[in-house]
């Protein structure tokens, strides 16, 4: 059984300013939650259906039936196991010693998972994020970094003072006019590569701090590539050996 | 103003079902129908609030509030116009003469749109879907092409019989077992990439079609890459240079 003030309460952590003031997320599906608990994550509640914790009886868990689930659930079909979690203060580890991701603006929670689960893939540690950025803790972007997001740190912090603190840094920078990606020397450390906002690219005032522009050669039509997307094919660009 | 039954009928075509019966599809916002108007596709009615039919008043269209087009809209905020369109027998192009994509079972829509948008960034020309892929035709696909849509030839069929009728083509197999793609020498004419469905891989049956597997090193932790980001690293790893 769910109390109503419980339902209330974990619906509410599907927006930014409640689980922002109350430093919790929702951490929902089998895997998801299967990566969570291998993770040093404090758990505050679990809801789970029996199927889920019968097979997980060594935890204490809020028993719900599939209805009570999907009633709290950010997902169109529950699945089995809801978690609320606290928050944890992420911490950039070894900037200077390999490439890194800095993000400004991006909006599309699919996006910012999608490329949390590529940085993941190709050894990528840290994701800084413009303080605009679309929340990291939002349903959409943890599913979409199909765990993922329990090995990459994801920071927020204004990019033009990360850089400037930063000087060491090389930043590469993705513009549609930037010189073509496979015929330069790409730096694996000591490095960032800055992708821009979905629509906008990145902002007029980060241009600057931009030591190398660089491009994926447009071979088609398309006006763009998505910026997931683009990530991916860059960050190929950067380890491949 | 719309009527009920213009309201029905657009409804209708969210559902794969109704589309293939009618042989229509929907095309929205300003972006995609700008698109739509410079293609051949054959258009059957254009929705539209008075702005945009100030802009294009050379155009037969139906006037409707904001409030009605949002009402026979798939997106969150419709976006000024509506076309309702005669969808088009697709044929392969030149399938021997380039790099080809096909798609096993795909069922996301994004991710067969950011397909289509990254092959149409490649300049692959043709994606070959097997039967069960989700419909290139669902609203979500579209919005997620860019108006890359209208430039790609997307065509459903058998795999294994295309495979069958296309001895010539070499097929490169994404598999997370295969050979480094890096260290490959890759055709890109007389070829096919083939990728598998999101959670399954490629299907048992098309195995024995693979000539060369391929796989993208995996530098981190994640178990897998997104299929959509996965498919554009590997095109582009097919055209560098």
């Amino acid at each position: 059984m769910i109390s109503i003030n419980q339902k209330k309460f974990v619906n509410s952590l599907k927006q930014k300013k409640f689980r922002t003031e109350r430093n919790l997320f929702v951490v929902e599906g089998i895997k998801l939650v299967e990566e969570l608990l291998q993770s040093d994550y404090e758990i505050s509640a679990i809801y789970a259906t029996s199927i889920w914790i019968e097979r997980n009886s060594e935890l204490e868990c809020f028993e719900v039936s599939e209805k009570e689930l999907q009633s709290i659930s950010s997902l169109k079909t529950a699945n089995e196991v809801l978690a609320v979690v606290k928050q944890k203060e992420f911490q950039l580890i070894d900037v200077s010693s390999q490439l890194n991701i800095a993000l400004d603006k991006l909006q599309d929670p699919g996006n910012l998972g999608t490329i949390i689960r590529t940085a993941d893939w190709f050894g990528v540690q840290n994701i800084i994020c413009s303080e605009d950025s679309v929340d990291v803790y939002n349903p959409k972007v943890l599913q979409a970094t199909m765990g993922s997001f329990f090995r990459v740190n994801i920071v927020y912090l204004s990019l033009s003072e990360f850089f400037s603190n930063n000087k060491g840094l090389t930043v590469y920078g993705a513009l549609l006019d930037g010189e073509n990606v496979y015929q330069k020397e790409l730096k694996s450390k000591d490095s960032v590569l800055l992708m821009g906002n979905e629509s906008k690219g990145i902002s007029e005032e980060l241009k600057p701090f931009i030591k190398e522009k660089i491009s994926i050669p447009n071979y088609g039509k398309a006006e763009s590539l998505n910026v997931a997307t683009a990530t991916a094919i860059l960050c190929s660009e950067f380890v491949r050996r």
